[in-house]
């Protein structure tokens, strides 16, 4: 593994109510002075959740993606609130979002989305055995709940809605992980 | 597919070198307003690549990532230059990080990163056909080129140093593809 650049310095650039930009001047192994800016995340990340309705059913939601500007078919997750344990976040989401609770939660791995320039860090979470329960969400609409089966995952990746990249990662992992388990 | 919520008011709200923080005031269908704010891309877009040097054989690069502020191992990767096709962009990046170019280049998908705040999309490319050719790239430091065994893809995901949720779902995607054409 090389050797890290030195932070030679680091300062706040911008700041919104939900950014937080800031610029790090750093110096390389070789002698090579650069400047890079990041945004610089909460520091307890997010939940990412893959809920099993069967061994085959993934449940996903569409959602409005301000982003993008279009909806969004993707895996349910969240930010990780204050001291709430990862499996813990995860459990809460899915009852927020798709109305299920989990008795089964798996640590799977965890993603990042922009390394290069996010600090931002995304826990994925299987989750199984599932029972109904909902908890209110914060959204301003309803969420709309998508059942999909693994085994139809190249086609759920052919449509033009379902683009995420840690969702896609995370689904891929999952079948992989309960292929492997079966 | 739901009804887009209309955009009633859009304002810059944060600013630096890299980037632009917009704030969205939006009024869903069922009548709820709140505000979302999002990060703005440059438009075109970023190419991210699957350069396999055989059939089994993709080629990462390890580079140091400043927001998570570590090396990364993860595909190559850069943004579209004004002007240029895609594919194009591809064949620069690889001859830039890898030091190949590919006489075989196939658009595979678009995939976000967070679509929920972010308007940036990535093109995935799989690079084939590959031939030896170094274009100067403008990194602080030598990449490091790390080959790579697709049939070895799990390994690598268990990785410490390969998070990257674009990397890893190209990664599915083209060993999946792979597998359907040989």
């Amino acid at each position: 593994m090389p050797q890290k650049p030195q932070i030679l310095s680091r300062r706040t650039v911008a700041r919104s109510r939900l950014f937080h930009v800031e610029e790090l001047e750093l110096l390389f192994a070789n002698g090579a002075r650069t400047r890079f800016e990041r945004l610089v995340g909460s520091g307890r990340g997010a939940v990412l959740i893959v809920p099993m309705l069967d061994d085959d059913t993934v449940l996903l939601i569409r959602e409005y993606a301000a982003g993008t500007q279009r909806y969004e078919l993707g895996l349910p997750k969240g930010l990780v609130e204050q001291g709430e344990e990862l499996l813990e976040a995860a459990n809460r989401e899915i009852m927020e979002e798709v109305g299920y609770g989990a008795r089964q939660l798996d640590y799977l791995t965890a993603l990042t989305v922009a390394p290069g320039y996010l600090s931002h860090s995304t826990h994925v979470i299987l989750a199984r055995d599932l029972y109904p329960e909902r908890l209110p969400g914060d959204e301003p609409e309803d969420i709309q709940v998508v059942p999909w089966k693994l085994s139809q995952l190249d086609q759920l990746i052919a449509l033009d809605d379902c683009t995420e990249a840690r969702s896609i990662a995370a689904l891929y992992m999952a079948r992989d992980q309960l292929s492997r388990t079966a």
